[in-house]
């Protein structure tokens, strides 16, 4: 604790995304060592009052809380091997991009090391960060989300998830699928009205409450029946059905000359699905072609 | 009109569709002869209050407005083409799912047989019709649509989309496109959360949230850019960012044993607009590739 009772921290990496984090905590008082390896990069936290360390030693030295915010796991490896006996006693939070596989390593290297560790998902990109908009999913040390918890909650919205690093980068990319679903179907509509001439705003109003319908019923059932196991065998639209529609999108894609290719998967696990025998069940069950 | 003031309309197809479609206009009190290739269907509907044609002829012959909810256009014409001259006079309202070149073909075919032609698109399972939740995209032939308006609006909702026929068909598949993406990201989120032994109902309040806001604002976004033809190049997060981070869930879904098929044509996309040297735009750029 600094003099003030706010917890200082060490910030390596100072993209947009690490520059934004060493705001929101100077902003709320923290104090704030940072170091980047482009040190010119360091410049403007400085004139906010950030000590800028020249070394990643010293950025370690400097203060027993440590967060990475850097391009991958990889980076974080290059930037910390060289010094990794400065880790001892460190709490170290890694908000960097990864994979759990990557979290549940690198939480177990900094344990050998002597570091208690954290890994954390960004659930904003950087002008959110600071705002309500924003939250970042937390797991590994409950120790080191405790106490680090001043500083992480100038970021925004904090949602810990238990002890296996690997859970906030799961929970994470669980987050950007569904985003990129959305994606997928939203862009794949304006395509399809668009190549009739359509703009795209005369189908917003339309695409978005229809969208929202579907999203919201379909979020209930689809929990049910995957918590549950059970598919269903009475269903008013069975997957058979819609695999047997489904090739409609592509032949009116083909049709308007556009491309449908970013539902052809969706095609390919129905139509198994339905040859495995589910065809009377509900389309939620391809999730166990997927589970493998 | 019959006398009282409801108007008579024939019904050919008696699938779970064609049923609620009977029952909504047979509740409303308007008169329906209907028709079905299995007439042991009919049953249901005579019970009623339908008249059951015992042949195609005679359903057309019985009224002049005709709606066909069929399986498939085949189906449609392979009804209709023997009994084709007795479609002269008759406005022909075909509620069948197909493509927008299949409406468009059997428009003009209508039309040259000396009927008026208006497709459907039906946005609903068959339990939905008849009440609030339901709606149907129509477009042809804009004076059947307006005599036929007050059976029509005993299904649900209208959307009279304009004289080209294959519009309805396109705005069809256009929404159902948005919810296979909806369903796309859901699906994923479930699958990759699922394999940490995390419950599907533990993650829909977060995925629901997070969902929801990512649509409402990317379908602005995707718009203005779309309409503009402007992908921007100042955005937070572009393209080559979102690029170089997508394999990330890849890599997870292959450290977790489960599969991450339905995500990766958009990889591909996003892979190839970057390559095509559009990095620093927005990635609803990649939709220029869509439209080929």
């Amino acid at each position: 604790m600094s003099e003030h009772g706010k917890t200082p921290v060490t910030v390596l990496g100072l993209g947009a995304m690490g520059t934004a984090l060493v705001e929101a905590l100077l902003a709320a008082g923290h104090p704030v060592t940072a170091w980047n390896r482009t040190a010119s990069r360091a410049e403007g936290v400085a004139a906010k009052g950030a000590t800028v360390a020249p070394t990643v030693a010293e950025a370690l030295a400097a203060n027993e809380i440590v967060i990475a915010c850097l391009l991958d796991y990889d980076s974080v490896h290059e930037v910390l091997d060289p010094v990794a006996a400065g880790l001892a006693g460190r709490q170290l939070i890694n908000l960097t991009n990864g994979t759990p596989g990557q979290a549940r390593e690198m939480g177990a290297w900094a344990e050998e090391l002597g570091a208690e560790y954290l890994d954390g998902g960004i659930m904003a990109v950087p002008p959110m960060i600071g705002t309500p908009a924003s939250f970042i999913f937390y797991s590994g040390s409950g120790t080191v989300f405790g106490r680090a918890r001043t500083a992480l909650d100038t970021f925004g919205g904090v949602n810990y998830l238990g002890v296996d690093p690997g859970l906030a980068p799961l929970y994470d990319l669980a987050l950007l699928s569904g985003m990129y679903g959305n994606f997928i179907g939203v862009i794949q509509a304006y395509t399809l009205v668009g190549s009739a001439g359509v703009k795209a705003s005369e189908l917003t109003p339309l695409l978005r409450g229809w969208m929202e319908a579907m999203l919201s019923s379909f979020l209930d059932r689809a929990a049910e029946q995957i918590d549950s196991g059970d598919y269903g065998t009475d269903v008013v639209s069975n997957i058979a059905m819609q695999a047997a529609a489904f090739p409609n999108l592509a032949k009116a894609a083909a049709e308007q000359g556009v491309s449908a290719e970013l539902l052809a998967p969706l095609q390919s696990l129905m139509d198994r699905r339905v040859a495995a025998g589910h065809g009377a069940e509900d389309l939620v069950g391809v999730i166990e072609i997927l589970k493998k």
